[in-house]
C-alpha cells in the first residue's frame, strides 16, 4: 500500500466531524499549498541567491547563528532595553572572533543574514566597522590609515569608534554643521568645540556605551578662515577606565522608536585639544604652519556614500521577503468565514480576491527590489573599481565622473522608494494578519519599528529623492542640447518618439507585455521630467536663482522622480527575468508582469494623463490584474519558500514553515508569560472592589451641617 | 518707549553675529508665525469644540489631569510594562471618584481628553465600561441588567468585567467562534467549554490581571441543536483573592505593539457552570424547560457596535490634531540649508514647498475628519433615539431599519477610511521630523504604534470597507429600481445625469469651487459603484451565489468605497463651512479647497478614467494645490494652535507652544538618561580593548604539530 493508499484508507474512516477537523488543520493547508508549486523551489532559491555555493554559504550561517546561544531572539519583545543593551554589547564583542577567522566574502554573508535577524545589533557592529573605519578610509591619508589600523581600529583592540556627524540642529545640511575644529598654531593642535545648544553632536550610534574615539565632523577654522566641513578622529574616553576626558561630555539619548540595541548618544565638547594629525587629511590638508590645501574634486568624496545606499535597496528586498513569508504564510493557513456550500469549512484568507489583491502585488514587488538590488550592486562595484584606478588627471576620468553622478542620482531615488515601498509591506502585511498583527510576538510590529528609520538616515528619503529629480531634469536639458546620455536616462534621448506617443497594441489583450510597460513607463516619465524641467526654466525665467527654481519646482522633482524610480524597478526586474530559462521563466514572468500591471494601475492618473493609455486599456489592466493576483497567489507559498528564510531568521510563529501557526502561537506566549502571582491585587484591586460604596467619598457628607434652605 | 521701540532699539545695538542668532532663534521663529493669524484663534477653537463652553470645560480637564500625579506623562517612554500596567490600574481605580462625582457629560469630556494623553488606560478603562457594560446593556433584559448593576457592574465593587469574543482562530467572523454553551436541563447550568486551541479566548483587554467576569460569547446548544453566538456572563475569579475559578485558565498574552498599559488576555474554560440566568436574553431567550425563543429583528442587536466606530471616526480627527500640532511647530522652527541670499540664515521647513505638500493636505483633512466626525455623532444619536423610542411592531420601523443601515454602512467606511488616514498622518508628521522623528520622547513614534490598532479592531478595516461597498453596490441596485435612497448615497439616485458629466467650468480657472469639487466625486463616484455593481451582476449570470458574487467583486467594491468615502469626507466639510460666518470663513474655505482638490489630484486616475476632468484641469488643480499648500502654510501655527492642545497633552519637546524645541528636548534627554556609572565596561568591553591580539584566539596555532609538508 502506498503513502497514499494508506491516507485514503485512514480518511475513509473519518467521521464528519474529524474530515473538517483534518480539513481546517493547519499544517494540512500548508502541504497543500506547497504541493502547488510548478517549479523547483530550490532551482529558484539559488537563482536569487546567485548560485548553490552562496545558498550553502547563507544556510551555514542562519544555522551558524541560530545555535549561537548569544544570539537567541525567542525573548527580544520582552527584555528590557538595558539587557538588550548589553546583550548587544556582548553579540559586538564575539563577532571578532569571526571577522578575524573567516574570509571577507564569508563575513560579509554573516552580516547580511544577522541584519534580518537582530537590525540592532547589526547596526551597534556598522558603527564602527561601516561608518567609523570608512570615514578612516575615505579620509584618511594612507599614513593616517595604516596609524589608526595600527592603534586598532581594524581589530578593535584599543579602541571602538564612533561617527559623530549630526548635530541636535542640524541633520540633512552637513555643510551647515556648527561644531568647529580651530587651529591652534602654538600648539600645533586642532581645539574641537561646540558652540551653541544646537551644535551637539546627536544620534552618535555607539556614543552613550561603546565608544573611545569618535570621526568627529566640525567646520575647519584656519587662521580665522572657514573652510567647510572636514572629519577630525578626538578620543573621548580612556580606554583602561573609560572615563570620559578633559572638555567631553556625553550622555544616552535614551529611548528610540526601535533599534534599542544600539546605544545612540549626544557628544559636547569645551575646548578639546587634538593633534593637528588627527585631520583626516586625504583629501584637505593643513600644514604645521596653517597652510591649506583643498582637493581638486570634491566629488570623489561621496563614493563611499553610496555603499550605504546601495545596500539599502538590498535591504528593502530583504526586509519585505521576511515580512511576506509571515505573512503569505499565515494567510495560507487562517481560515475565516465559511462558504454556505463549503460544509462549514472556513476559507483560506489566501483564496479571498481582496487578500490576493493585498499581499500578491508587494510579493511582486520584493521580487522587483531584489533585481534591482542585483543590478545596483553591480552598478556601484563597477564604478568603484574605475574610481580606484583612475587619477585625477586620468583622460577617462571624465566618464567616471558621470558614472558616479548615475550612480549617486539612481540610488537616491531608488533608496528612497525602496525603503518606502518596504516599510509600507511591512506594515500591509502586519494589517493583513489581523488582530494578531499587533502581538510583538508575530514579528512585524517590531520590523516596522526597527525599519522605519532606513526611510531617515543616510539621507531623508524626501531629500534623495528631490536629488534624483534634480539630476532627471538635469539629464533632460542635457538631453535636449545634444547629449547621450546614461542608460538610466536614456530615454530621455528619445523625447521626440515619446512625447506624446501612443500605446500601439493593436487589440485590448495586447497591453499586457513587458516591451509594452517598459514603453508606457518610458512615455510617461519623459513626459513628466519634461513638465518639470519646464516648470524649472519658468522659474528661472521668472528671476529665481538655480537653487530657489529647484524648490519650486520641488512637487513635480518628486513625482518625477517616483515615477522614474517605478519604471527603473520594472525595467531591471523584466531584464533579470528575461534571462531566466526553463521551468522558472513562466512563474517569474507572472510575477513580473503582475508587478508591471500593478504599478500601472496604481499610476493610472500618469498613464491617462498623457494618454499612453486609453481608459478602457486601464480597466483591461484592472481586470488583468485581478488574473494575475490568482496565479501568483497560486504559487505563493513556494515562492515565499524560495526565499529560503529558516523558522529561527523568521522568528514569528504566524509565519512557521510548517503551517502549525496556532500551536507556536501559543506556546510562545506561554513561554514568555508565565502564569504566577498576581502583581498588584492587593494593593489596589481588592481595596477597590471591597470598598463600602453607600456613603460614597464621604461617610456623612452633611458634615452636622444644618440646612436652612430645607 | 513702547515694547516694540524698545525691541528695535536693542536690535540696533547687536552684532551681525547676534542678528543672526536672533533671527534664528526658534521662540522668535515661532512668534514670527503665531503673529501672522489672519483671524481670532479662539474662535476657530470654540467652533471646533462646539462653543465656549465646551472649549473651557475642556481646558479645566486638561489642567485637572496635567495636576493629577497618577497622570504624569514625561516617563511614559522609559518605564517598563509592568510599571505602566500597574501605574494603569492605579489611574483606573481613582477615575471612580469622578465617575461618582460628575454628570455624564463631564465625565465624557474627561475620558475624550485622556484617550489623547493615555490611550492605553483609555482602553482598558473602556474595557469594562465602553465593553462589558455595553454589552450588558445591549444584552440583557431589564431584569439581568438591574441584577448585575446591583452587583457592582457600574460601581465596581465586587467586580470587574472584560468582554471575551475574539479567539486566537476567528477574529472577524462572530458567528464562527467554537466556544461552546451548552444547557444543561437537569442542574438549570450552561457549560461553557473551550473545545480546540483555536477557540482559546484571546486578545482579551483585562483578563490578565483586571476582571473578574467577563461577557462570554459563545454557541447556544440547547438540546443538540445550534442556535448560533449568544453573550454569557461567566465569572472568571473569586474577588477576595482573585484565584481562578474552577475549570478556568487565563494567561496573559505578552506584550504588543502599543497600549501596553492594557493587560491583554488568554482564557480557556474547561466545562465551566453558570447558572441559567447568566445567559443575556434581551434578545434570545431559554426557558427553565430548555425552550429558546428567538428575536424578531436579529439586527436591533447592532446599534451599539456602531458608537465605537463613529467615536473612532471623531478619534482619527483628534489624533492627527495631535501629530500635526508636533509635526506643524516644528516645522516652523527647525531650519535647514541656508540660501545664498539669506545671510548664512537657513531656511524654515514650512518655508519649503515641498514641506508644505507633505504637512498641509493632511492638515486640511485633520479638518475634514473633525467636521465629518461631529456630522457623524450627530447621525448616529438621532439614529439611537428613534431606535429606542420604536417598537418592532411601530409603522415607521421600516425607517428605523434603514437609518439604522445607513448610519452602519456609512460608519463602516468612514471608519476603515478614516482611521487608515490618520495612521497615514501619523507617519508622515513622524518623516517629517526627520531623524528626530525616531526619538521616543517626539511622541509619534508612540502614537503610531498605539493608534495601529485602530485599523484592525472592532472591525477589520478592509472588511469594513467592503461592507461599505456592499452597501453602494445595493443601494445602486435599489437606484435602479426606483427607490429614493437615503442622504448620503442619494447621488446614486441622479445616475442618468452624474453618469457620463463633464465639468462645466467655462474656464480652467473655473474649477476650484466647493460645488464643483462635489459634483465632481459624485460622477466618479457613480461611476465607480454602477462598475461595481455592473462586475457584480456578471458574476452573478456566470452562477455565482450572492456571497461569491461580492468576493469576486471585492476589489472594486473596495475601490468604490475609498472614492465614496473621500467624496463623503469633503461634502461633510465643504457643508460644515458653508455654515460658517465671520472671519474664520476665508481662511477655513482655503482649507477645505486645500483638502478637495489634493484628494482629486491623489485620485487623479479616477477623474481622468471617468474624463470630469479633463488632462488640463488635472494640471491646473495640481498647480492650485501648490498655491492653496502655500495659502495654509501662512496661517499653519494659528490653525493648529485653534486645536488648543496644551503641552502636557502634546508631550513632544518638538511640539512645544514656545517653540523652544532644542531646550526642552535637550532637559528631557538628560532628564530620562541620568549620566551615570557604565553598566558593563568591565564586563565586556575592557577585555575586549585588552585582549592580546598578537596570538590571534590561540596561543600557539601549531600546537606541537611537525608539519611533514613543510
Amino acid at each position: 500500500m502506498s503513502a497514499q493508499q494508506r491516507l485514503n484508507a485512514v480518511k475513509q474512516h473519518l467521521t464528519p466531524e474529524q474530515e473538517r477537523a483534518n480539513a481546517v488543520d493547519p499544517v494540512n493547508s500548508m502541504n497543500e499549498e506547497r504541493a502547488k508549486a510548478s517549479f523547483n523551489i530550490r532551482d529558484l532559491t539559488h537563482l536569487l541567491d546567485g548560485g548553490k555555493g552562496p545558498s550553502e554559504l547563507r544556510e551555514r550561517m542562519m544555522q551558524e547563528i541560530e545555535r549561537d546561544p548569544l544570539f537567541a531572539m525567542h525573548d527580544i519583545h520582552d527584555i528590557s532595553k538595558e539587557t538588550l543593551r548589553e546583550r548587544t554589547m556582548e553579540k559586538f564583542r564575539s563577532m571578532i572572533h569571526h571577522l578575524q577567522n573567516e574570509s571577507v566574502d564569508t563575513f560579509k554573508k554573516r552580516m547580511e543574514v544577522i541584519s534580518l535577524i537582530d537590525p540592532g545589533f547589526w547596526t551597534r557592529f556598522g558603527v564602527h566597522y561601516g561608518l567609523f573605519v570608512g570615514a578612516l578610509q575615505s579620509n584618511a591619508s594612507p599614513g593616517q590609515l595604516s596609524y589608526w589600523f595600527e592603534k586598532g581600529a581594524l581589530s578593535l583592540s584599543g579602541m571602538v569608534g564612533c561617527f559623530a556627524m549630526t548635530e541636535i540642529g542640524h541633520g540633512s545640511n552637513v555643510p551647515g554643521l556648527e561644531t568647529t575644529a580651530t587651529f591652534d598654531e602654538a600648539s600645533d593642535q586642532f581645539i574641537i568645540h561646540t558652540p551653541t545648544l544646537t551644535a551637539t553632536k546627536w544620534w552618535i550610534g555607539g556614543a552613550a556605551h561603546s565608544a573611545t574615539h569618535a570621526s568627529v565632523f566640525a567646520q575647519l577654522i584656519v587662521k580665522g578662515k572657514r573652510y567647510g566641513t572636514k572629519v577630525f578622529v578626538v578620543p573621548l574616553r580612556d580606554p583602561k577606565t573609560y572615563n570620559l576626558l578633559p572638555g567631553v561630555n556625553i550622555g544616552d539619548i535614551g529611548k528610540k522608536m526601535g533599534r534599542d540595541g544600539i546605544d545612540n548618544g549626544w557628544i559636547q565638547f569645551t575646548n578639546v585639544r587634538i593633534p593637528r594629525g588627527y585631520m583626516l587629511q586625504k583629501h584637505t590638508k593643513v600644514s604645521r604652519s596653517g597652510e591649506v590645501q583643498e582637493p581638486k574634486l570634491q566629488q570623489l568624496t561621496y563614493g563611499a556614500l553610496l555603499q550605504g545606499r546601495v545596500a539599502m535597496v538590498v535591504d528593502s528586498g530583504n526586509v519585505s521577503k521576511k515580512a511576506l513569508t509571515i505573512a503569505v504564510r499565515y494567510a495560507a493557513v487562517r481560515r475565516q468565514f465559511a462558504n454556505s456550500k463549503a460544509n462549514g469549512i472556513e476559507t483560506k484568507l489566501l483564496d479571498y480576491p481582496i487578500h490576493q489583491r493585498r499581499l500578491m502585488p508587494l510579493l511582486a514587488q520584493a521580487f522587483a527590489m531584489h533585481f534591482t538590488g542585483s543590478e545596483m550592486n553591480a552598478m556601484y562595484n563597477n564604478m568603484m573599481t574605475r574610481l580606484d584606478s583612475a587619477s585625477p588627471d586620468d583622460p577617462d576620468m571624465a566618464e567616471v565622473i558621470e558614472m558616479l553622478k548615475e550612480t549617486h542620482a539612481t540610488s537616491a531615488g531608488l533608496k528612497a522608494f525602496c525603503t518606502w515601498n518596504c516599510l509600507n509591506t511591512i506594515e500591509q502585511c502586519r494589517q493583513s494578519c489581523g488582530g494578531h498583527g499587533y502581538s510583538a510576538y508575530t514579528g512585524l510590529a517590531g520590523m516596522y519599528n526597527d525599519f522605519a528609520v532606513q526611510c531617515t538616515w543616510e539621507g531623508d528619503n524626501t531629500i534623495l529623492a528631490l536629488q534624483s529629480g534634480r539630476y532627471l531634469i538635469s539629464s533632460y536639458r542635457e538631453a535636449i542640447a545634444g547629449k547621450k546620455l546614461s542608460p538610466g536616462v536614456g530615454y530621455l534621448n528619445n523625447l521626440n518618439t515619446l512625447i506624446g506617443k501612443r500605446c500601439g497594441a493593436a487589440k485590448v489583450e495586447d497591453v499586457v507585455t513587458p516591451e509594452i510597460i517598459i514603453e508606457g513607463w518610458q512615455v510617461v516619465c519623459a513626459n513628466v521630467v519634461k513638465n518639470a524641467a519646464l516648470e524649472f526654466e519658468e522659474c528661472l525665467k521668472a528671476g529665481l536663482d538655480t537653487d530657489d527654481a529647484y524648490e519650486q519646482c520641488s512637487q513635480s522633482r518628486l513625482y518625477a522622480a517616483r515615477l522614474h524610480s517605478y519604471g527603473y524597478l520594472f525595467r531591471r526586474f523584466a531584464e533579470g527575468v528575461s534571462k531566466v530559462e526553463g521551468d522558472l521563466k513562466p512563474i517569474l514572468m507572472d510575477v513580473c508582469m503582475l508587478y508591471g500591471l500593478y504599478t500601472v494601475e496604481e499610476n493610472a492618473g500618469a498613464f491617462l494623463q498623457y494618454e499612453y493609455f486609453t481608459p478602457k486599456q486601464i480597466e483591461y489592466i484592472r481586470a488583468q490584474t485581478n488574473v494575475l493576483c490568482k496565479a501568483v497567489r497560486d504559487q505563493a507559498i513556494p515562492l515565499v519558500d524560495s526565499f529560503n528564510l529558516s523558522d529561527y531568521v523568521v522568528n514569528s510563529p504566524l509565519g512557521r514553515r510548517d503551517g502549525n501557526v496556532y500551536v507556536h502561537y501559543f506556546d510562545h506566549v506561554k513561554r514568555q508569560n508565565p502564569q504566577g502571582e498576581h502583581p498588584y491585587f492587593n494593593r489596589l484591586i481588592k481595596p477597590m472592589l471591597e470598598r463600602d460604596i453607600e456613603g460614597g467619598d464621604y461617610e456623612d457628607e452633611e458634615a452636622g451641617l444644618e440646612d436652612d434652605e430645607e
